[in-house]
C-alpha cells in the first residue's frame, strides 16, 4: 500500500521517466530556453485556450508564490489571502522575506468569501490613514484550497470582478490543480480559470511530476526582465529541460487531467468506504484531500497498524482531525487495503 | 486654542529650545557620541533605576520599531502583536520591509490579553508543521496602547512571564509613555517597566520633544555592532546632539513625568466636561487620548466650528468615533474653550 | 577655536534657532504637510529655477541615499558610483541593505570620469550575459565629492548626456552642496545643477542646519506613493516642521549660499596659510575639505597641541594624509589660531 | 557531435535515470528527509573523510550561494570575492538581493591572491571608519574558478589561514568540482578540501546530474533552524529524493570522480589538438574549460560550420576569446570531430 499521508511521496508518472531517458543525450539550450519549454508552453496555451499566455517552469510552489508576489507588488503593497492560505501559514514567512505583508482575511472552509473580500477592500481603502498603511496589491487564492475545497465558477467570477474593480491582479496557487480539474464538483475548466485570473501556476510536484510547476501569466502581464528577476532570486535552473519536459509530457494527450481524474476516482472510493464504515468527515471535500474526525483511540490503533495519514489538528479532547490523500499513483488495491485496516 | 487632533502638532517644551541655544556653538562629537548622549543616558538609567541599560537616541517611532524588531529577530522569526498595534497597522509595512511577519492576535481594547498570548504560543509551538512556519521571536506591546489603554502591572507581569517561558524578548513601544506615567490609573513605574521587559523606547516626539525617541535595552542585550546596524539602516544622525540634548532636558528635574502629568490633568478636565455634557465615551481611556462616540450631525457641527479632532472610525450609521488628545502643551483655557464649543 | 575635524560638530546657524522659537507653539500639520514644508519648497524651487521640482525633507544623508536609490531601482538594477563614493564606502552597506549592488568605477580624485562612465556602460550593456547580471539603473555622484573636488559644468553635462543616452537617472548627493556653491572654482549654479540631473539633495546637516536634507526631484519624477514608501522605510518624521523650517530659513535671503561662501573664505585663508608655511596639499581641493600630506612626527605634535583634524589615510612610511574642514561657523580667529599652531 | 559551449547542455549520467526508475514508486518522506538523503550524505562524508559534515541538497548554484551567504552573514557584513567570482558577476545581484555587499578584490586568473586577501583584510579592518563600513563576514572562492583555474593546496591553505586569523568562514563554490578532482594539476583531494574550508558545495548540475548541488557544512557549522531558513527562501523541494538520489548515485563506486576524470581526458585531447593546430590558449586552464584566443574571421568560420562554443570577450580589434568545454558526456569522437572542424 502506498502512503495516504500526502500526494508527493512517490516519484512521477512513468511517461516522464521514459521521456527523460529518450531525450537524455540531446543538446538543449540551458536556463529555460530549451525546445521542450517552448513545446510545453504551446501545449499549455492550447489546453488553456490562452494564446497570450507567458509561461515559465520553476522548481516548487513556495518559490513560485514568492517569485510572483515579490516581483508583482510595489514595496508598500501586500497580498490579500485567506488565513489558511499556504502563503499565510506554511511558507515560513517566504512572502514577508520579500518585504510584503500577507493581509489575512478570515475565510470559510479555506476559501476567501467573495463578499468579505469586497467589503474588506471597500472599508480598508476608505481608511483615512491609508497612506500610513500597507496597501493591497494582489489577491491570492488556492484552487483547490489547502483544505481541499473548490471555488465555484460563480465565486471565482465574483472575486475576479472585485479584483478588477480595484485594479488588483488575482493570483491562483494551483499546487493541486490537477485534482480540481479531476473533481466532479469542479465547474471551472482550465480555460475558464485562465480567463478568471491574471496569474496562476499549474502544480506539477503534487500532480504527477518529479519536480516543477508551470507558472502562467494569462495576458501578457509577465514582468519585464523576468528572466533576470528569476535569476536574482535563485529560481533559474541551469538544465531547465528537466522541468519543461515533464510538462511537455503532462500536457500531451490530456495526461494531466487524466491523472487528476484517476486520483479523484480513488478519493471517491475512499470517501464512500469511510462513510460506509461510519467515519465522520470534517468537511465535504470535493478533491483528493479527505479530512476525517476520528476518535483518538482509533487514531492510535491506525498508527499501530502502520496506516499512513496526516495529523491535521486536535478537534476536541477525544477526537482529532486527520487527512487521507489520494494521488495520481493511488491504486484501487491501495484504497481497499486502507479501508480494510480502518 | 491649540488643536486636540493629536499630540505632535506643536513644537517642544521651551526648556529644550533654551538648551539648544545655550549649547549651539559647542563642539560635540558626531554620530551619537556627544557628551549629552552620555549625560542623558545616565539620567535615564537613574530615573529607571536600571544601571545596566544601554541607550541610543533615534529620530522616530516607526524607525525605532523597525530597527529593534529587524535587528533582534532571526530571519525566519516574526513578532507577535495585537491586531491594533502600531507595527501591525500604521507603519506601512515597515516590519515586513525588514523581512518579518507581524503575527497578529485579536487583543482587547488595544491590549494583548495575557492568557490569549500564552495560549497562542502554547498551541502554535506545538504545531507539527512548525518548521514550515514563521516562528515567534519577540512580543511587541505599546504602553499606553494605540487606543489609550494601559497594561496593569499584573498584566505586564503575566505577559513578561510568558515571554520568558518561551525565551521571547518583550519590546514595549512607549511613543506616549509620558502619558502613561502621568496617569492616575497607571501602576507601573518607569523602574518597574524596565524590569518587566527587555527593550522599550521612551517617546520624545509625542511627549514634549521636537524630534527623537530614547531606545533602551534594559539588561545588556543591545545587539553587537549596533552602531553599524543603525548606520546601515540610515538611522544614525550626524548631529546626534540634537536628539540626546532633548532627553537630557526631559530627564532633568523630572520634567518628562511633569509634562505627562500636566497632559493628564488636562485630559481629566476634558473628560469630566465631556461626560457632564452627556457625551458617550467609546472606552474608558486612562490616558491622553479620549475617544468619543458622537452623532454624525454633531460631528459636522464641530467641524463647522473649527474644532480640531481626529476621525477614528464609523461607529454605526448615525455615529462616529472621534478622538480628542491633550498633550504637554494643552492649557486649561484650551480645554475650556473646547468644552464651550462642544 | 572650533574643531577643524569636520563640518558637523557644532549646532546650527542662529537664524534657525530663532525661528524654531518664534514658531514653537504654532499648530502645524504633521508628517511633512506643515506650512513650512510648502514654503521652503517654494523658495528652493525659486532659487533653483525649477518650478516642476518635488521636494521632501529627510533627516540624514545615508537615509536619503538609501531612500532614493532603493525606491528608484528595479530589484535587479544597481547604481553606478565612484569607488570613493559615500554609498560605496561609508554607509555600512545601506544600499545593499535595500537589495541593490553599488557598481563601482575607479574614478579620479573622487569623481566619475565621464569617458570612463560612457565606456563602462557601452561595454557592460553589450555583454552577452547581461540577463544574468545586475543591470545599471542609476548613476550616483557627489557634488562636492567625498574628496572635496568639484565636477565642472562640462563634466556634469557629459555625464548627464551619457545617463540620458542609456535612460539612467542621475542622482547627485549634495551633502556639502553649500560649499560647492560657495567655491570660486564652481561653475555650476543651483539652477544648472537642477537641469543637469534627475534627483539631488541639498545638504542641511553639514551646511548650517541642525538636522535635515532637502530631497529634490527635478522634473516630476518623484515615485508614486512616495509618502508611503518613506513611511515604510521609517523616514517620515512626525514633526516634519523641524526639518522644513530649517530649509525655510536657509533659503530666505540667500542664507544657504552665504554660509557656503563664508566657509570657503575661511578655507582659502587656511589653505593660503598652510601653503605659506610649506605644507603640501594632497590634492587641490576647491571646497571646504582640505587634505594635507603631513609628516607623522608633525601630526603627533599637532595632536599634542589639541589641534582637531581628521585622519584620512597613511601616505607612506613617514607621512599621513589629514584633513582640515572649515564650515559655515568657522571664524577668522579660529583659522588664525589654527595656523599659529601649525 | 555534442556542443562544446558549456557543460550543462545534455541530460545526466545514465546510472541516475536507472535509479530514478528503480525507486520511482517507493514512498519516501518529503522535504529532504528521504532515505536517499541520509544515504548520500553518508557516502559523501565517507568520500570526504568528514564525519561531522552536515549536508543538504539544493536545486542550483546561484540559489546555493545566496542561501549560504545570506544565512551566514550578519546584516552589516559582506562577502569577499574575486571580481570574476560567480557571485560578483553572473548572479544578477542574488547576493545583494539578500542585503549583502560583494566586496570585490582584483584577483589573478580568476583566483583570489592569498597575499592580496591578507593585505586587504589587514588594511580594511584597521580603517578608522570601520563602524561606518560594510564588514567582511565571509570569503568566497570557486574551485575550479570561473576561468577554469585551480587553487593549489598551498594557496588554499594560505587563504584559509587568513580566514581563520580573522574569524571569517571560507566558502567554496564547487559548481564544477568534479573537473577539479579529475584534473592532473589538482593537488587537493576532497578530504583536504573539506579540511581547508568551512562550507562548500559539490556541483551536480555541471558534473553529471540532472539537477542539484550538495551543500556541505564541514564541521557542525550549519546554521540553527536551517530547514526553516531554506523553506523561507523557497529552496526546499517537496520531493527532495529527486536531488538526493542523484548524489547517492554519483557517490557510489567513485562515479563522481570518474566522470570528472573522463571530462579531463577529453579536455587534454582537445587542448593538445588545439595547440597542435597552432591555436593560442588565453590561459593555461587545468580543467574542462579551455579558453582560446581566436581571430575574428576564424571565429565566424567556425560559426558557419555550426561549431558550438561560448563567446567570452573581445580580446582586441582582430581577436576574440572563446571557450570550449568538455564534460562528463563528451566522447572521443566528439573531440575528434571538433578538431577536424577547427
Amino acid at each position: 500500500m502506498i502512503s495516504f499521508a500526502t500526494d508527493y511521496l512517490v516519484g512521477c508518472t512513468p511517461e516522464i521517466l521514459k521521456r527523460l531517458e529518450e531525450t537524455n543525450m540531446e543538446v538543449q539550450t540551458a536556463y529555460g530556453y530549451d525546445s521542450y519549454a517552448a513545446q510545453a508552453a504551446e501545449k499549455i496555451k492550447k489546453a488553456a485556450d490562452c494564446p497570450d499566455a507567458q509561461i515559465w517552469f520553476v522548481s516548487g510552489g513556495t518559490e513560485c508564490n514568492q517569485l510572483v508576489i515579490g516581483t508583482h507588488l510595489k514595496s508598500y503593497q501586500g497580498v490579500v489571502a485567506a488565513k489558511t492560505g499556504h502563503v499565510a501559514v506554511h511558507e515560513a514567512g517566504a512572502i514577508e522575506y520579500t518585504g510584503h505583508k500577507v493581509m489575512e482575511l478570515e475565510g470559510r472552509d479555506g476559501k476567501l468569501v467573495p463578499e468579505d473580500l469586497a467589503e474588506f477592500l471597500r472599508v480598508y481603502l476608505a481608511d483615512g490613514n491609508i497612506t500610513h498603511m500597507v496597501q493591497p496589491g494582489m489577491v491570492y487564492i488556492s484552487q483547490p484550497t489547502e483544505l481541499g475545497t473548490l471555488y465555484s465558477k460563480a465565486e471565482l467570477t465574483a472575486i475576479y470582478e472585485t479584483c478588477r474593480k480595484y485594479g488588483l491582479p488575482l493570483y491562483i496557487d494551483g499546487a493541486r490543480l490537477g485534482y480540481a480539474l479531476g473533481s466532479k464538483d469542479n465547474d471551472i475548466s482550465l480555460a475558464e480559470l485562465c480567463r478568471l485570473c491574471d496569474i496562476f501556476y499549474i502544480g506539477g510536484t503534487k500532480c504527477g511530476a518529479l519536480i516543477g510547476e508551470a507558472l502562467v501569466f494569462t495576458h501578457g502581464n509577465m514582468p519585464s526582465a523576468f528572466f533576470t528577476l528569476m535569476k536574482q532570486r535563485g529560481v533559474i535552473v541551469a538544465k531547465g529541460r528537466v522541468l519543461s519536459l515533464q510538462f511537455d509530457v503532462l500536457f500531451t494527450d490530456g495526461l494531466y487531467e487524466k491523472l487528476g481524474r484517476h486520483a479523484m476516482d480513488m478519493a471517491y472510493l475512499l470517501v464512500d468506504g469511510l462513510k460506509a464504515k461510519g467515519y465522520r468527515m470534517y468537511l465535504d471535500s470535493p478533491t483528493n484531500q479527505q479530512f476525517v474526525v476520528i476518535e483518538n483511540s482509533k487514531m492510535e490503533e491506525l498508527r499501530a497498524k502502520n496506516v499512513d495519514f496526516s495529523f491535521i489538528e486536535r478537534f476536541d479532547d477525544a477526537h482529532t482531525v486527520i487527512r487521507f490523500c489520494t494521488c495520481w499513483a493511488t491504486q484501487e488495491s491501495d484504497v481497499e487495503e486502507l479501508l480494510s485496516l480502518l
